[in-house]
């Protein structure tokens, strides 16, 4: 089943590789009660560039713990975000279909106009279809779908929920005001709490209490485990003091590179212990554990070599590092070139624990799992973005990209030109058409913007994006 | 004599080191015929990033010759091209002066209407005032500074040429045509001349032949080795057959990360056979070898952490690696963050050759020498640059940096940030103030730029710079 990158697996194959993998994992189909169902630890960084990472490049932060997980299972070179900002990616991720399906999704992000936006009720989600098959399910950590009490995470498939609804917060103060909104409250469950510490430490240590329950109860357990680290406001785990001084929460004014690297660093440590406890718990052999971003790196990001940042739809708005260990099933210490979308996480994951994402209509993630077991093997897919600022849209087939970004066309072949800087759409016309009609027929089937939804790009307020 | 980065030195210490470098080199006053003065090399890559070599950081491109330099020299950190594109900083490395003291200086680089312009004659360049010591002086590669035959290197110091007059070429067929120009076609001394092979290679093993040269004359010598590396077109060594096919040498369509690797590999091999043949000629101890760049990266470079790039005044345009090593004299293995730009050379090599750079009226630059033989002292400046394109103007004092650029202010603390992402304009608007005031008294000094002058930005032509 090896295919080189151009080369496609046939949809026949393809679709042999996924039955075969919903077929395999037997220690998870007709267990007892769902007992023997892998347990699944989601983690999710947010605004972390594709080279933050050790096992990604980064000369300047060291990821030791999180670098052990590719060590012990495998490492997507093409793997992205659904979106290049918060909110659409995790809508993406909760039901394994393109944001722009449902109208809270055309908020990118959700900002001060999203406190009585939700998912419809009774959407199929990743939580509540694991949770159908057994799991004890936890949020610990960002909601950003929505603003308690309209949209709760425990109202979309979340037994229990412990972290904030908006997009970031003050890691000691866990509370912060923009433009006069106050955002970034504590939460667990459906109340506001009280608690003294660093955020990520906070949510690392929650995360442990949740994986303790579970076991102690015998169930398996999914837990999404979205950090707001290493996002806005500038803080590592020794800036208490200088931190909450700061009088917006963006910090224009402030941050570098070495608080960010403390930032992340603070990540690393608990993802370590978390996964220490995994071990501890005798659980590390069939837990799948996934560490990805919901989009491209902010300003401290390095994304080298790609360009481009969070808001944006070239390479380093959206590609992100994606990490996936399941010691028992995966192959250990390799890396697969499968093009992979937020979005697949939800088939994929229901197909590792025995559920049948082919009986989940509308989904338009696939199931990786055929990919993780032979990392060798591909299947080309086409892949699309919109972002309303600066009226981006773009499409990944194959090799190619075409990408439309602040009135100007681009082609790019990414297996030659990853850092997007050699522009082939002269050269290749025919190509940029058949980019655009596919853009164009996936355009219909999405929601149009309505008139005041929300829509963020980083330019203008960096000095190496220098135009208004 | 040690300060810290924010403690001055005083004018009276800086006056004393400055008196006592000039004192220092006995090897090279009074000895007889100039015959034991230092060697010097110095070389110098085009469009070259911040980050594009190992010992700066580099995690693709490999270049041990290179950072051999660096282990038995002095490794700057926060060095400074005069200028954010080619010409202009090659104006100022000649004269010692900042390059908008002359009107040819004003091209941001020298284009199509540069055929005519020139230096004046009789300008003191540091070539000229070598070969007056004694040396042997020769520019084998780029010269820029205008073409030939109103512009030579033979009018300007250089007793020898080989080279390029223009801003590029291609690396194997030395000629090439952008918008009808005829431009890049390769010289000895005043003669247009044909010569096969790649372009970085011949100019390796011409100044190889220059050290030979001097060597059994018993002349000290100075080589300027300016390679057009890694200048566009995107060709490596082994791209005969591919290069010279393409359109426009520009190559908008083309290069990537790979084919700009091949080509800073092939300049550092070749500075690995320069420097092997002058420990074989037994002149490796008393020859100075400086290696920097003429401005910061292009589309494929790595500037890391530093933002911004070539025809930009954020750091990534305008900030160089700098490696200076000579074994006789200054220590190994060695960091200085003594702020330089680019006319400092013609001070601190006059100065190492046994000259007295205080008899040269009007320079702009000075002696570091006594930074280098003690590269824990420094000395506070205030360094300015100006870039018609983007109206962009910027001045460094001590840890600040104020930034105008495309109708914006920003003030960075560089100690803190050298990503020039925190903005501290609002919270230092004294700061802000007094270095625009310090500009202006500067500007005052400079010609003003004609209605007709070239100035290059890259914004508009990549995708990550989106906007026309």
């Amino acid at each position: 089943m090896k295919t080189c990158m151009t080369g496609a697996m046939t949809r026949r194959t393809a679709l042999a590789a996924l039955g075969s993998a919903v077929a395999a994992p037997a220690v998870a189909r007709g267990g007892r009660s769902g007992a023997r169902r892998p347990n699944i630890l989601y983690i999710m960084a947010d605004d972390m560039g594709h080279a933050d990472l050790g096992c990604y490049g980064s000369r300047d932060i060291r990821t030791p713990a999180i670098d052990a997980i590719a060590a012990r299972g495998v490492k997507f070179g093409n793997a992205y975000a659904n979106s290049c900002v918060c909110s659409p990616t995790r809508i993406a991720l909760l039901t394994g279909r393109y944001q722009g399906r449902f109208r809270i999704g055309l908020e990118e992000p959700i900002a001060f106009n999203g406190d009585e936006l939700s998912l419809p009720r009774g959407t199929r989600t990743l939580p509540g279809l694991l949770r159908d098959l057994g799991y004890a399910t936890s949020l610990v950590g960002k909601w950003h779908v929505g603003e308690l009490p309209a949209s709760s995470p425990l109202d979309h498939g979340y037994d229990y929920f412990f972290g904030i609804a908006s997009g970031g917060t003050d890691y000691f103060a866990h509370a912060t005001t923009i433009n006069g909104h106050e955002m970034g409250k504590l939460f667990e469950n459906r109340t506001e709490i009280q608690r003294p510490g660093y955020l990520t430490d906070l949510l690392g240590a929650k995360a442990i209490d949740r994986m303790r329950l579970a076991a102690r109860q015998d169930r398996p357990f999914f837990i999404s485990l979205h950090f707001t680290a290493p996002h806005w406001p500038w803080q590592g785990p020794g800036d208490a003091a200088q931190g909450s001084a700061a009088a917006d929460p963006r910090q224009m004014d402030g941050g570098n590179v070495r608080a960010y690297a403390a930032m992340m660093e603070g990540m690393d440590a608990n993802v370590g212990r978390v996964l220490a406890e995994l071990a501890a718990l005798g659980l590390q052999e069939d837990t799948i554990v996934i560490f990805t971003s919901d989009n491209g790196g902010e300003r401290f990001s390095d994304s080298w070599p790609l360009t481009g940042m969070k808001g944006e739809l070239l390479e380093g708005g959206i590609r992100v590092p994606l990490i996936v260990s399941w010691p028992a099933h995966l192959p250990k210490g390799r890396d697969s070139a499968q093009v992979t979308m937020s979005m697949d996480a939800l088939p994929t994951l229901l197909s590792a624990a025995g559920g049948d994402p082919g009986r989940v209509e509308g989904l338009d993630g696939i199931d990786l799992m055929p990919f993780l077991r032979d990392v060798d093997s591909r299947t080309d897919r086409t892949l699309f973005w919109r972002h309303r600022a600066g009226d981006q849209i773009a499409v990944r087939s194959g090799q190619w990209k075409y990408l439309r970004s602040y009135g100007r066309d681009y082609l790019f072949d990414l297996s030659q030109d990853e850092r997007e800087r050699a522009d082939r759409k002269a050269a290749m016309p025919g190509k940029v058409a058949e980019l655009k009609a596919a853009h164009a027929g996936w355009l219909a089937q999405m929601l149009p913007y309505p008139e005041h939804s929300y829509s963020e790009d980083m330019l203008g307020k960096f000095a190496d994006r220098p135009r208004e």
